[in-house]
């Protein structure tokens, strides 16, 4: 059976998350709703990372096998017709090789998470930011983010849930940037590595957030990391400023 | 009574348009009824531009007459408390004297058009930008819209419905930008002018849409102006990517 891979896009906040469940709206049981009205099903789409409800994609890859030798376009044309009216869209399609895995071949996440600073509510971006009242500092959240980058045992900022075997992930990049908005600021935080722990980004943006308002020294957050204690970390942030945006491949089939 | 005026973003999708209406949801009648939480009504809310069902404000401007004197920053949390969960926000609230009318005194409009072209469709812009499938030409565009710079009679892109009693109005901008997104552009049309007739802005467009997509040279742009002919106009755009961007006075109460 030939192997496509997909690049996706989807407002996570109609779904409780990317993973196919029972009577509970979900990205993956979508997409393979539509790939069931192309061929007949079960079929199974597995994606490179399982965001949580409310977590949005820019550029999730996920694969799966069908029967047909199916044209790209064409295919990514159906599936987004399909897919109608889930916030769910279909950017690429590729062909792949049968040792291609969405997951497993995948050798790097790039997440994105957007944090909206003013005095008023989100309109356009409710459910897409998460919005917080009081400005931050910047520079300051930059140095607790620093203590991060490198190899480390990161039991302090995953969840208690998290099934990996180990703690210990290598953060290659946490860049933090400002963009003024209409009567506040909106701060994107970039975070890159080969894989994530569940929750970690949330539970990092949340504990950086602390340092930003100035309830946290930017030391702490070394400490924290230090302390290898769940109970270290600052409050875990809301899922829906969080962003899967990126994933590489040795073989990447969309560049 | 003491007069104060408003900065209000919001996304105009669930709205029948700004002005009030039985048993139609509008963005008006929402700040109405959110006045009405704090002060006995009934309020009357006068904004600079009635947009239209589906029509969106990054920075409109309004004012309203209340009996209490209201320190400004009170006022405007309070507003954007009970106006939840509407995607309404008051972004400033200002003082003004008597003399000052969000319509009549504004001596300037601006207008963005957000319009989105790639295969895929939108997930989180869905509702807040015109969505086209093909590539256009930008420096066609330009070229076209040059042709509508200055005073004209603009009865070719104004609606039949309109009521301004004269159709000549002063352009004084119409930029157009082009950005990336991941498998396609997003284009950025701003335009600017003292004061704009009834689907001016998405007639522009929606004909210039037609100059970026080949199918009228720009020269067709001024030829359809000199008709002063409404039959000679292109296809009027969608209105879910128009957003009444600012609103400009001589003594401006935000700046």
């Amino acid at each position: 059976m030939p192997r496509y891979a997909f690049q996706i896009e989807y407002d996570g906040s109609p779904f409780a998350g990317w993973q196919r469940q029972i009577n509970q709206p979900s990205v993956q049981g979508s997409i393979e709703a539509a790939l069931a009205r192309l061929e007949p099903g079960p079929h199974s789409v597995i994606a490179a990372g399982r965001t949580d409800a409310g977590v949005h994609a820019s550029a999730q890859v996920a694969h799966v096998d069908l029967a047909k030798d199916w044209d790209t376009y064409r295919l990514s044309e159906a599936l987004n017709h399909h897919l109608r009216p889930h916030p769910i869209a279909i950017l690429a399609c590729e062909r792949v090789s049968d040792d291609f895995h969405a997951r497993f071949s995948a050798i790097e996440r790039r997440y994105a998470f957007r944090l909206m600073q003013r005095r008023a509510p989100p309109t356009f971006e409710c459910g897409q930011v998460w919005h917080i009242r009081k400005p931050l500092d910047l520079d300051a959240m930059r140095a607790g983010a620093a203590h991060l980058i490198g190899h480390h045992d990161f039991t302090t900022y995953r969840s208690t849930f998290c099934q990996a075997k180990s703690p210990e992930k290598t953060m290659d990049e946490i860049t933090i940037e400002a963009h003024e908005i209409a009567r506040g600021m909106e701060y994107r935080f970039y975070l890159r590595a080969r894989s994530f722990l569940h929750n970690q980004v949330r539970s990092i943006v949340g504990t950086l957030e602390r340092v930003g308002a100035g309830s946290w020294a930017p030391e702490r957050v070394k400490e924290a990391l230090e302390a290898r204690d769940r109970a270290a970390c600052g409050p875990v942030c809301p899922p829906q400023g969080l962003y899967l945006a990126g994933v590489g491949y040795p073989d990447d089939p969309f560049s």
